[in-house]
């Protein structure tokens, strides 16, 4: 058995390395342009030429939750799409989340700017029934945000685009609730998958009918968010604030606004890694499936795009 | 009925309200010397004179889940002594745990200061296995925090002082098992009550015996903590930083060294606050239940001092 490797961005030996631990029967390259043609391929971001030489190739797999960069290109109708479900990404995300939803409820900006000053400050708690958090995604990482921050006894509400039912999340789906869902929402999560559905669902129009004093955390895609469109409503005090881990251009530029808005903060796209250890393990625990002609999760349905 | 609230550092207006609004057959007011005889009593760190003048007093509720303010006192033993359970604190305990845990761990002050400077940064992502997080107090606080420490899938470990079994939670008990329950812990989290063998538990000997680069949070009392023995761990290495919520005297005095330590992030004692209306609902069920001839929870043990 042939496997690629083929992942901008990723430096190939350590993968290399993890695969053939993991895989030891087969034979694993990295991709080269010409080369012959293989079984499986494991990519970030491959090139279009990538996926026209290998035509051939049973399943690529995606080093990543989100299948966006992959959906962009035309593959073989041969080849199945495969993301990853979950290796360690739903903890990381739900670990961010929580911190970024924690430390804005909870001031934590502002006990440590009191504290810089020498400042032993009183300030009036909270109440969390005032800050709804409204998860839009819920597949498995939103559900299990969705849990995390209900266990903190938020009122949890969620969106999307097919109907679901998680126990205790209050949900809506599809574009005709959207906006009731905004409505009730006071700390928007997105966790949605980029379709060009989905393409700035987080522009001035949505963001203003959020409850008023709202917060943002973008955990998904810089896509889902109308950049432009973010800095009027925080500086109108229609927003409180921005939690921002990714970016339409990624690093994010230099000289760009978000870098030093006081009410934004950014993250260098770090909210979940792609952990080694756990994604070769299910890719290998894939293939295996796959070989002896058994399901497997995490398939990309190409007409949704996730 | 006759009910007094005696409460130094609570404003009495807002709480005698509550009071009346929850229990509006009772005769509520701010205890004054020399007042007539009372039934119940509403307190937080009351003067000696108080509990002299009032030896009748069935029970008194003491505002907070830590009652060694109260148990350094004399009182009548025709008094209960009853602490808050929970009302509310549990979870903002937890909310303050995990943000302070979430925060060291992914190094978001790191990700912080990369960001002031312009700077798109790469860091490796620590091995949650490298961080078990250890407990001390396995009460209502202490177990709903490690349930949702565990939920973010850190190896958790619990100490207290008689044997508890908590699912999922490595439990250790009482003075013979304590320093290998510190050698296994990378995360301290103090939540025990303040007693007279629990006062400096955390000092130079113990913290060292921690694994390298360890992490310490307090949330129950500062007098938990020998500070002098804190800062030169902290530059020597063996910690890598602490987050402090409670001190010996608060407000934390000017000019003390844990204001300005660059590892060390501090709080005014706010990880849970007394919320008032949580407080008087469980007033007012404890005094039905009492009233009623029936058991209540929360009741302190002196000869335990919790």
């Amino acid at each position: 058995m042939k496997i690629y490797f083929c992942g901008t961005d990723f430096k190939p030996e350590p993968w290399l390395a993890a695969l053939r631990t993991v895989l030891p029967q087969a034979d694993i390259q990295a991709w080269l342009p010409g080369a012959p043609p293989g079984d499986y391929a494991v990519v970030w971001a491959p090139p279009q030429q990538f996926l026209d030489e290998q035509p051939q190739l049973k399943a690529l797999f995606n080093l990543g939750a989100g299948v966006d960069a992959l959906t962009q290109l035309r593959f073989s109708s041969a080849t199945k799409l495969v993301r990853l479900d979950d290796a360690g990404m739903s903890v990381q995300m739900t670990e961010y989340v929580l911190h970024a939803l924690i430390r804005h409820f909870r001031e934590f900006d502002g006990y440590d700017a009191d504290v810089a000053q020498g400042k032993w400050s009183f300030r009036k708690p909270r109440r969390r029934e005032d800050y709804p958090v409204g998860i839009m995604g819920l597949g498995v990482l939103g559900q299990r945000v969705a849990r995390a921050v209900q266990a903190l006894e938020f009122p949890v509400l969620g969106w999307s685009r097919s109907a679901k039912d998680v126990p205790g999340v209050r949900c809506y789906a599809g574009p005709e609730q959207f906006d009731e869902f905004l409505a009730e929402t006071r700390v928007l999560v997105c966790l949605l998958p980029l379709t060009a559905e989905t393409r700035g669902i987080m522009n001035r129009r949505t963001l203003s009918l959020l409850r008023p004093g709202a917060y943002v955390i973008n955990v998904a895609r810089g896509s889902h968010l109308v950049e432009e469109d973010l800095i009027p409503l925080l500086d109108s005090g229609q927003l409180d604030g921005a939690a921002l881990d990714v970016f339409q251009q990624e690093p994010l530029p230099a000289g760009h606004p978000f870098w030093r808005h006081p009410k934004i903060t950014i993250t260098p796209h770090t909210a979940a890694r792609t952990l080694r250890d756990e994604s070769v393990a299910q890719i290998a625990s894939k293939i295996a499936r796959l070989e002896r002609g058994e399901t497997i999760a995490g398939i990309v349905d190409p007409t949704k795009g996730y």
